[in-house]
């Protein structure tokens, strides 16, 4: 099996401009500022509608660098096999991937493949680590999020959490619901190339919006105050999350992430995000203040206000 | 669980150095000639004598980048854990792979945590990816050896397969056999730094020092002659692999290596070789000929020749 895979994986990812040595592989780096992400993928099911485990691999490695402003370059890739998967489940993994990293523009230089007995895994899990290059002279974290400054949103909440349960519990809608998984390094390249003052930038992924702005309020010391109303949410997810039980706010996102800049920045920022084919639905869903600081302060739909928790409880086991 | 992992991992490989960004780290890179590399680890028992799978997973990462020359500085770590697995263990693991990096002098900086159902998986699987710089001038890798070059193997082979056999098996030995895990950085820096014309290094992991060799005779294109009697097997090892029916040429090892470099210099290294605490038993075991291109040609103890293979048949699983 492990001649197999090896045979089937390295013309697959055969890297052109990189030069492969025995156990790693060498890259000439352009910049000295570079960034460097790692995650495990242990999605079930491995197929979903709108992705899979190999494509979610390669986005959300390539997403975690993205984040922070990075020209995501470099990926590693890691298979953790249960014996007995069958090879073509693998073969549409690894085509996946490849797809997905042509798509983006990264290069899968280095691998790594180990196969465990059969009960001892679970089909397929997969590390991605990234590496990026950083062109700009921003800081973009937590930290540098200032009162006033506007969130801005890429597009509709929910869909990657409620495809997964979707499946996995067996329910049909009317309309199949596709996890929004995608690459986004490509328009916040836009976004930074723009000249945009960008203050922190932040996907939804585990925990949902909801947890990455109370950890965005308490990482800052400063308050963020958001409109229910215009926190775009596609019908049939809300609707899947009223009979699941979920509130679209905590649930999981792999191609959605806020922006946080100037007041100023907001209509050039949102003409570019509006012309992103991936999700063409950005929206202002709120402000930063200095009062309630470390809070997330929603004002719903019928007008009231509420703190906005972390996730309390279990989070979905496995959405990636 | 989940969050008590990260307050237990954050706080532990708390990291100075680098800018921890959101889903990124932030590093400064002082060359722009870099190695890469990623490896899971899934070895069986998790704790064996002489190591355990947080340390081995920092080893082997550092190994493979040293094996190219460079200097390893940044590591990343993701777990999949299986639900169960008792916090002692992932508090010793966790506590095994903080001390190996810090006798390593690499900086864990980014990491991923997911969790898995009882039953998906087998304790705990960690990947280390790694970031070295390269700071020499030298091409080290196949195609750069050359007819004459000596052969150099840093101390005796077959402690780690044989470890984690014993230990699966229930055998006991007079002696406790150890695992040779241990960072070939440092040495490997010592003999870049003497200015060695070094033209290929490769670690003896999986497939043993057979498949080792064999791999770089065909990538060379160049025949390999090695002499038996030269190779340094510990008596208790040799015993082991009697019962166990295996051949020490082909049992994997975590903290030996060979080096080809021509004649006039093997002193020199063979100098700095015995002089490691891990390692102090180097010995030339073999010579690079123009004859026999792509075989490994192995003289016996009893002076028979014969063709070494690469290992045909299964490898021994999960052995790192």
């Amino acid at each position: 099996m492990h001649n197999l895979i090896e045979k089937m994986f390295l013309p697959e990812f055969n890297s052109k401009e990189s030069k492969v040595l025995h156990d790693s592989v060498e890259l000439i780096l352009k910049k000295k500022r570079v960034a460097f992400t790692t995650d495990s993928y242990v999605v079930n099911p491995l197929f979903f509608p709108g992705g899979d485990i190999g494509s979610l691999a390669i986005h959300g490695t390539v997403n975690d660098l993205a984040m922070s402003g990075a020209e995501p370059l470099y990926i590693s890739t890691a298979f953790i096999i249960e014996e007995g998967l069958p090879m073509e489940t693998m073969w549409r993994i690894v085509q996946s991937m490849k797809e997905a990293a042509k798509n983006t523009g990264v290069e899968i230089v280095t691998g790594d493949t180990k196969v465990v007995d059969k009960g001892k895994g679970d089909g397929i899990f997969i590390n991605t680590s990234g590496i990026g290059i950083i062109n700009h002279k921003l800081n973009i974290n937590p930290a540098s999020i200032l009162p006033g400054d506007v969130i801005v949103i890429n597009g509709d909440i929910g869909r990657h959490g409620i495809a997964i349960m979707a499946v996995r519990e067996g329910l049909e809608f009317e309309t199949t619901i596709e996890s929004d998984s995608a690459p986004l390094n490509s328009i916040v390249k836009r976004l930074v190339d723009a000249g945009l003052d960008i203050h922190c930038m932040r996907d939804l992924t585990r925990g949902g919006l909801s947890s990455a702005l109370v950890e965005i309020a308490q990482a800052s010391k400063l308050g963020i105050n958001i409109n229910e109303k215009n926190i775009p949410v596609a019908e049939d997810v809300r609707g899947a999350c009223e009979i699941l039980g979920f509130d679209p706010l905590y649930v999981a996102n792999e191609g959605r992430f806020v922006t946080f800049l100037p007041d100023n920045q907001v209509q050039k920022a949102l003409d570019i995000l509006n012309s992103d084919k991936n999700a063409p639905e950005a929206h202002i869903i709120g402000k930063v203040s200095e009062s309630n600081a470390g809070l997330v302060i929603m004002r719903s739909t019928i007008g009231a206000t509420r703190i906005v928790d972390m996730l309390s409880g279990e989070q979905l086991p496995r959405i990636c």
